[in-house]
């Protein structure tokens, strides 16, 4: 066990390391670094793939099980996950590895110069490919149901297609049905005239992750192209954003990204250097960045607490706005073309489109070739919009161009059980609406920590579900959410 | 040697992700990351030194020296380069390597406190255990006359205490001579009244680099506590600064680490992913971070092509000083404490004494207890000045604490070699006042490009001096170039 877990801190600080890489090429690499830094990260991964790969490796993970029942719950939970890792790594075969890497960074800037040009038909072939690289991917990974299970799997521990699909039946004419009752528009525009200072809008959005706890001695916040966060280790969590002068998109962004770090900066100290001091799975940890971004951050009790201190920001934007219309700016329903601008009754249905298609792909029943027609009439049935370009329509994710069948779903998993966990929140804090007003973010940040943060992926994301709520994922708490915030 | 090559590569990029991580630390780290970051140098660390005393290694060099004469200039090179590491790394033991290096980490915090507290005595004991570690080191490396010249030639590959001594003989009395000519406070006081914008200044040190050449494509400029250089690889070279408002002192740091990153950034393509892809020496490195930093930096035609700028950029300061007095204030001759305050004049003094004290310390004539009183003695005999505390003397520089006996000298190695370099820059340019004072720095990059950084490590650093000035190191033009500045 002693031996287990000093490989395991090794391979914890590589991917750390890793980690680092990759942060600074999105925020400090010089732009003519690029090829140098991808020759480092190849000579990196290698390194961690021959350790993640090694038979001696596989050894102690199973001299580790053997010992079972005499381990403590943590150690446990540190074999259960290094053999999930382990058969991760040594299913693939190492030429297929290396074909499907070599295919992704082929195809990345393809689909960069298709979306910019409009051009789909370049794309097209290494699409082809990927979708059967990656149903091959499936195949070697292994599945009970469908292969699609097995993709799914590598980003949210045990969820099924099947499960996907009862999770979207149960969302598709509710929200379709709320979209058309609230109508588009709702909300009004988000135009508010005057320019933001760039350095005004960085300064705010410092405070906002300083105000709901985000530990800047343990962390930091810088500028990227897009938004992300990412652990360099559990005392170096790191979010960026962006500062467009005619959007408030930060300051959710912000929220979003801050919701991401403080699952990480939380994570027990017991678990530091190990495969478990990180959060569970892609689901479960959008729902933290959706639960401070959307539940939090788009309530009314958090501008009450808040707005005053955005005026004194902003002045000449909102010196002379309601907070009631500030709520609605921020809260506004406009059905659109594009993924990441969408508002949160129609965020799920953009999910669902892809899920619909890439499941359809991969089974063979839908060919690359008709993807664009089946994208557009989708958006057409779902969100009442007409794709004018593919650009702007199946262009626009980097996730297939990027081999990640599987990883959509996610987001809706994501959302769902922000819904279900702060339902259980509000259980336990009857005065929930005044503790957000009055700015006590502590208290919840303490409830998160003891019910979810602190226990990193000890637990599997359904069993974790099941401790928090006391129910298996329940798209109900999402729909009712909606319906009370938006009818 | 195609094998070699390839390990040689993947050094290459563990090196540089290691400087990434060192640079990283300086700039960005929270203050909480440093103790994970320290295990993840050692991961990393253990990775390398693995890689780098692997036998497989030393038996790919010795197949390559074998077939000698058959291999090109640069595989030539390469091959001795790569057998001079592999050396350095395997002749000490392993268990002496981390002894060594956990001596370092226990002295560097003993040290800056003791520094804090004016405390010799309590960082005598560990500095005491360095000497004699530094003198086992030296047994392990080898040396042919002194176990002196083992530890320098891990800095300037061949140079010896002997030539050391030499160069100062020739130095000691000349510079001693000097200074009282020119008599101390010569050029007065840099006290330039307003305090400098902190934004104004790193708006003027880009500019500053701009102009003598770093490309900004394959660098950046950032912020640390200490100014330094470092390359993440050909196409990434780095500088950081510091901004003090009361001070100019951020133009001669631009300039001088610039130096290092020129020489960086033109090193030829050709020897990219190898070991020869670097500046050869730590002497030659200084040479070229003090040519632009002193030679140029500090000359009037560099300040006739520069002070109009640097009047726009700071009205307050230097609108109505004449360009003399601003030549007076930058070469002003100060003998005093602290090394790295030193004028040109005195600078090589302050080397000379942690020359004479260093080796005295490790050939035993001298005991680490009688160290500061050794010292002051030297400096009050030297310098002329009396050293009130051991925190601005003997405890002023990391080097000892950090167990780098044999780094001082590469210092006036570098003043030395720089002047002699010039010399022959100006004997191609005879014109060479005209060319820095029409701001043509591109054609002294050019020659300096051709002459020394293209070659990056291929040619030892007294060969490269011989090539370039068709002589060995010889302080009279140091000394010469003086003379013609300061008498």
């Amino acid at each position: 066990m002693e031996n287990l877990r000093t490989l395991a801190a090794e391979l914890c600080d590589l991917h750390h390391v890793m980690a680092l890489m990759q942060w600074d090429q999105e925020v400090m690499l010089p732009v003519r670094g690029s090829a140098e830094r991808a020759q480092q990260f190849a000579t990196m991964s290698g390194i961690i793939h021959r350790k993640e790969v090694d038979p001696a490796l596989g050894e102690l993970i199973s001299k580790a099980e053997f010992r079972g029942d005499s381990l403590s719950v943590i150690d446990l939970a540190l074999v259960r996950k290094m053999r999930r890792n382990f058969d991760q790594s040594t299913k693939l075969p190492e030429e297929f590895v290396v074909e499907f890497s070599t295919l992704t960074s082929q195809a990345l800037p393809v689909w960069v110069a298709a979306r910019k040009n409009n051009d789909f038909a370049s794309f097209a072939p290494l699409l082809t490919k990927m979708v059967a690289m990656s149903r091959q991917q499936a195949d070697y990974l292994g599945y009970e149901e469908e292969p699609y299970d097995a993709l799914l799997d590598l980003y949210e521990e045990g969820l099924t297609a099947a499960r996907v699909r009862e999770c979207f039946d149960a969302l598709r004419e509710p929200l379709r049905k709320m979209i058309a009752q609230v109508g588009s528009g709702h909300g009004g525009d988000d135009g508010v005239g005057e320019p933001f200072i760039v350095e005004e809008q960085i300064r705010f959005a410092d405070q906002l992750l300083a105000k709901i706890g985000f530990d800047f001695e343990r962390g930091r916040q810088d500028r990227s192209a897009h938004p992300f966060s990412t652990g360099l280790g559990g005392c170096d969590q790191r979010v960026t954003n962006r500062y467009n002068p005619q959007s408030i998109e930060f300051i959710f962004s912000a929220l979003h990204e801050g919701g991401h770090a403080l699952y990480e900066q939380n994570v027990g100290v017991d678990l530091a250097r190990t495969p478990l001091a990180s959060g569970v799975s892609l689901g479960i940890h959008e729902s933290q960045s959706r639960l401070w971004e959307n539940i939090i951050g788009r309530s009314a009790p958090f501008w009450q607490h808040c707005f005053s201190s955005l005026r004194e920001s902003f002045p000449a934007q909102f010196g002379n706005l309601a907070l009631g219309d500030f709520m609605k700016i921020i809260n506004g329903v406009h059905p659109g073309l594009i993924r990441v601008e969408a508002d949160e009754l129609s965020y799920n249905l953009h999910v669902l489109i892809r899920f619909e298609l890439e499941t359809a792909l991969l089974d063979g029943s839908l060919q690359v070739a008709d993807l664009p027609a089946a994208w557009n009439e989708r958006y057409r049935d779902y969100l009442g919009v007409t794709v004018p370009s593919d650009s702007d329509g199946v262009l626009q994710d980097i996730h297939w161009a990027h081999g990640s069948f599987g990883y959509f779903p996610t987001y809706t998993i994501g959302n769902l059980a922000s819904a279900q966990i702060w339902h259980a929140y509000c259980l336990f804090d009857l005065d929930h609406e005044a503790t957000i007003a009055h700015g006590d973010f502590g208290k919840i940040r303490q409830w998160l920590s003891q019910q979810i943060y602190q226990h990193g992926s000890v637990y599997p994301p359904h069993e974790l579900l099941l401790r928090v709520t006391g129910e298996e994922l329940n798209p109900d708490y999402f729909l009712r959410y909606l319906e009370k915030k938006f009818l």
